[in-house]
């Protein structure tokens, strides 16, 4: 799972078209029909092309859900800024960064495509967890220093994971309409409980 | 979704062995595969029955989910208990609640089951949303006596199916492994504060 920025070149200079075409086509496909409603004929036909041009280019419907559905933003670029403000405020910033990033119609789409294709295709679930633990997670309770960092990475992602189901999937009023910044105020404190706090935990 | 004691009475008296089966196979079928993967054919050959019988008791594949899917405990049963121990540690005791049911490999596929199938048709979507909202939530909430008892239902709302699909689905390491009364340690308080802390936030 690239991030939005993780572009693959053409094979060839003149296919750079259809398989952009393809790539947008299948993005729409699986955010608004879940991995196991979307064909690889559904998607041909919305690109305009041919079936046989989507499985030349990436093989089959997981390789095409694996490189078309990317992760809405660059942790990269924008995980430094949640972790160069310091540890005790991380919980605040981290949350802006998701909730943001999901209030917009394209990032809450992928969401629920990856959370859809996580819950029903095995492949697209080791994808999603390797993606959030070595590329946010890890970078991000590394980069604080927290102590106990996988434990403290569980539970930002159940907490964040858990708030995209509950308001993009689910959508519970009140917290569903909710503006960026309120929902930042009611969960940033709770993240940064799990980031930062001493665990109650006895561990064995 | 009724409960898990929710029983519906067999059309004849001498259906109720198949149209148990049908329900059985229909669970493990869902609970193992997704809504979208499993057939009402394959549900049939599982239990042992023509396609059209399935048919004749349930009418659709949506109904045979709704039918056969039920929610792991019965709140009726289990919330008053919750309630009872009054507000300032219901936290604790709700995390109990589902940490155990879920850990329960019956309790944990259906959990599995009702996410999946949620994230995939805007039915069992709905179904899921009324069902956590006028049992689970809403009589929580309402028995605890809190203030913004919507919004602390989706607070909470986004905990415990955050915690779920962490724990049960992502599988994030440590987190999964933990025992429940470690998991009741960790995201108690949590729950605790969604329930009776202050909210700061500004509401409209």
């Amino acid at each position: 799972m690239p991030h939005e920025n993780g572009k693959k070149t053409g094979r060839r200079p003149g296919d750079s078209g259809s398989k952009q075409a393809i790539t947008e086509a299948a993005r729409r496909g699986f955010g608004r029909l879940g991995y196991d409603k979307t064909t690889i004929r559904a998607v041909a036909e919305e690109a305009g092309v041919d079936p046989a041009l989507v499985l030349y280019f990436f093989g089959s419907k997981e390789e095409l859900f694996a490189a078309s559905i990317t992760w809405p933003f660059d942790p990269s670029r924008e995980l430094p800024a949640v972790i160069e403000g310091g540890a005790s405020d991380a919980g605040r910033r981290l949350a802006r960064l998701f909730v943001k990033t999901w209030d917009a119609e394209e990032g809450r789409n992928t969401i629920v495509a990856l959370l859809r294709a996580a819950m029903s295709q095995e492949r697209a679930e080791r994808q999603l967890r390797t993606f959030l633990e070595t590329e946010i997670l890890g970078p991000l309770v590394t980069g604080l220093g927290c102590d106990e960092p996988e434990l403290r990475a569980g539970l930002v992602a159940a907490q964040l994971l858990g708030l995209g189901i509950t308001r993009h999937v689910l959508k519970l009023e009140p917290l569903a309409s909710l503006d960026a910044e309120q929902v930042v105020e009611l969960v940033g404190p709770a993240l940064q409980r799990s980031l930062s706090h001493p665990l109650p935990l006895a561990r064995r």
